[in-house]
Order: structure tokens, then sequence, then C-alpha cells
């Protein structure tokens, strides 16, 4: 038996990271998926909770697609994948 | 009388415009709008397409802001405007 460090975001607390770099990515992305929800139900109060939420953490998982996206390529899109995948 | 030259969108024909910069810029968002309402309606199939629509326009209306965002600082979503806009 031995004591050991993980590592886990403020805003997950399920999810146990070996990797102090990891457990930082997490994070991030999570903070991004959780401003991108806000704003979404602001703009269209009739999405549920649910609804916003998915959409933020899909956009969030893909963060550097919709950056280029938004940037100047919108063609970009086209890469993502069909739907929502529940893996990182 | 005279003739004189007006622009358009091809994806937007009710609106014209005197500049064609102004156009082209238009377009563009249409552009931007058109490729997120696509995949939002992906990744969340339950949107109707007004909402999908009307979320397309508003990123795309603000797409310096979530480029800013999606690249790496979500804070700046707080500086949206609260509700959908009709103008530019």
């Amino acid at each position: 038996m031995a004591v050991e460090v993980v590592y886990r975001s403020s805003r997950d607390l399920e999810r146990l990271f070996m990797d102090k770099a990891e457990a930082d990515r997490h994070d991030k992305m999570l903070e991004l998926a959780e401003a991108l929800a806000a704003t979404l139900q602001k703009v269209s109060p009739e999405l549920t909770e649910r609804q916003a939420d998915d959409i933020g953490i899909f956009m969030a998982r893909h963060r550097e697609l919709f950056a280029k996206a938004f940037k100047n390529n919108p063609e970009v899109l086209a890469e993502l994948p069909e739907s929502i995948e529940t893996g990182t």
C-alpha cells in the first residue's frame, strides 16, 4: 500500500487523473463548455439545460476546430464527427 | 433616373448593399452561420431548424469573440449581449 497523488478538476469531482497536465486540460475544457452553455441558454432560452450542456461540451472538445471556423475557415466544421461522443 | 450597382449575397437575396465589401462580410457571416447550424443539428438532433439557425447567426455575428473564447479565453463570452438581435 502507498499513498499516491491524483488530480481532478473542481468542476468534475468524479474524474481523476494521474497527470496534472491532463487534469488541467479537462478543467479548461469544462470551463469553456460551461461558458458556452450559459451563452446558448441566453441566446435560445427554450433550449433545455441538457441540450445547452451537450452542445457546450461538444464544442469545447473540438475547440481548435471551432477556433479555426470562427477565425476564417467555416469549412473545417465538415471534419467534425457526426454525433456527440462520450470519450475525450 | 440612372442605373446603379448594388451587391447581395446569393445566400440572402433580400438584402442589398451599396458597398461590395459589406456584401462580402454579410456573405461570410451567413456562410459561417449555415455551417454552425448544420453542425448543431447533427450534435443535437432534437434542436428545431429555427433554434439551430438562430444560434448559428448569433455566433456568426459575434465571430471574433467566439474565436477568442475557443482559442484561450472563455471569459470573453460574458461580454456578449443578452439576447439575439436582428441588427448587424
